[in-house]
């Protein structure tokens, strides 16, 4: 099997070095603060896998329940508590377009998800920073962030092309299009010059920035694409189907194809590592250091707003 | 544009500082003996450029001229004569088979061209070293490891891929299958897990490990393809052809592609920019540093070789 299997671990370890000996050498401890308001026995689980997790860097974790139609007055006073420096929620909560009311509820300046208007407004532009002077960096949802790092940790992104501009000529199929994953991946990898090909359910779409990468953000078109027909193409494809029963065809796949997976299922077969250069099967414990990097960095960032006050 | 162009000078730089600083710590002076034995004025004019290059790296380099009819006996004093430790012969000398038997007649120990069988041999059957124990390295011919060299400089090997698979899923394009270069950078570059696709009047011909990569040596496959089906394939396309009037078509190449060009005719078009992530217009200086590198490999050799019979 020529294939290399990168776990997820070993992909997070620098990065929760990383974080451990900032907060260790700054003396503090950032508070991140998570709302649970459903019964999903699989959030609750996640949660205190977040919360193991965070201890383990020096954040501290708070887990405060509450039923549903309380989750909006308690954010609000999380928001309005300087002692709290992150706000995350577990979703889905009503299921439908309040969700997305709550996700603005939350203080841009405590968001460690990236789900306020103004980060996904400025991540579908492919506006990178907050500020004219390029020192505050926007903050993007953690599972697309983790795949970005994922993907450089691969070194599919060529860090001899400039910044920006590194996954020029790369072909990426990302099978799931989901608001708070898929759709935001494909936006943030075509920003970063790859020819996307999105698939859903309903269609394939292609996220580019045209021939030559002339556009300095990605334009979305509709294909007649079928899942079938884009597999073939892919140098990289990233899956993220929920389902123990959806399997990618591994004999649909280009020989040496970058394979990764970050749905809790596992959406390629055994076989993958016959066809696969790599293969990573779960980007999990990359996503959860990615959040406690969104907290550190809002963390300096109202530092910052704070002392300038002052 | 978002093509970077990187020039030969460049990427020769490293490896150049490095065999000035191995050459002026160790005190040695190796010296580098050419033949000429052609009217070739493009050869004379090669010399002269090695001979001042090698002069500023700390390399002795000898021009040596004689009528064609004498080279033989030429090349076998040089290989007796202990003060030379490298020699290399401007081909086309007869133009026809007696070329390579002259290739054999070089000595093994002093062949920095990497010509004689026994490294041609081992080149295509990917034995990479002379050794049991995996302390001396085979030499390869100048040019294609020029190129190699180039593709390691853009991260077209993968270093993330263990090694002797670094370009498992790279399709790469070849524009030239002669003997000296183009056809064992094909075979180089497929031992390395690239499927090459090799290209030259006649037809085109894959060169590749099979599924998986799953042989330990590349073997070759005649295809129908021709010129034209295979550009849209490339991931990186290199080009080699000896003719001012031969052009790629820009618009046939991939977008984002890699493009290389080792002729010294332009083989790209200008409007190549506009499609290439990465184009390097020429590896002449690199082929130099490498013609360096082999004679400093060959000299440690012989200098193993008399400690071990004194």
């Amino acid at each position: 099997m020529p294939c290399k299997t990168l776990l997820a671990g070993t992909i997070a370890a620098p990065f929760r070095s990383e974080l451990k000996e900032e907060i260790a050498k700054s003396g503090i401890a950032p508070l991140l603060v998570g709302f649970l308001a459903n019964e999903d026995p699989a959030a609750r689980k996640y949660a205190e896998w977040t919360a193991k997790t965070c201890e383990e860097t020096g954040v501290r974790f708070e887990l405060r329940e509450c039923p549903r139609e309380r989750l909006e007055e308690k954010v609000v006073e999380a928001n309005e508590d300087p002692k709290v420096n992150g706000i995350m929620v577990y979703y889905p909560v009503f299921g439908d377009r309040q969700d997305q009311y709550l996700q603005n509820v939350v203080s841009t300046s405590k968001d460690v998800e990236g789900l306020t208007h103004k980060y996904v407004y400025n991540m579908y532009h492919n506006i990178r920073y907050l500020d004219e002077a390029e020192s505050r960096k926007c903050i993007v949802p953690c599972t697309p962030l983790a795949c970005i790092k994922v993907l450089e940790h691969l070194s599919v992104y060529n860090a001899v092309l400039p910044y920006g501009n590194r996954l020029h000529g790369r072909t990426i199929v990302i099978v799931n299009r989901s608001e708070v994953v898929g759709r935001p991946l494909a936006a943030l990898l075509a920003n970063d010059g790859a020819r996307v090909l999105s698939v859903d359910v309903n269609d394939v779409k292609e996220f580019h920035r045209g021939p030559g990468i002339s556009l300095s953000r990605h334009e979305v078109t509709e294909t007649d694409y079928q899942l079938a027909d884009v597999l073939p193409l892919a140098d990289v494809i990233i899956t993220g189907v929920p389902s123990p029963s959806f399997k990618i065809r591994t004999e649909a796949l280009k020989d040496g194809v970058v394979a990764v997976n970050f749905s809790t299922a596992k959406n390629f077969n055994d076989d993958i590592k016959s066809r696969a250069s790599l293969y990573v099967p779960s980007v999990g414990k990359v996503t959860v250091a990615m959040l406690q990097r969104n907290l550190l960095r809002l963390y300096a960032y109202q530092q910052e707003e704070s002392s300038s006050k002052a």
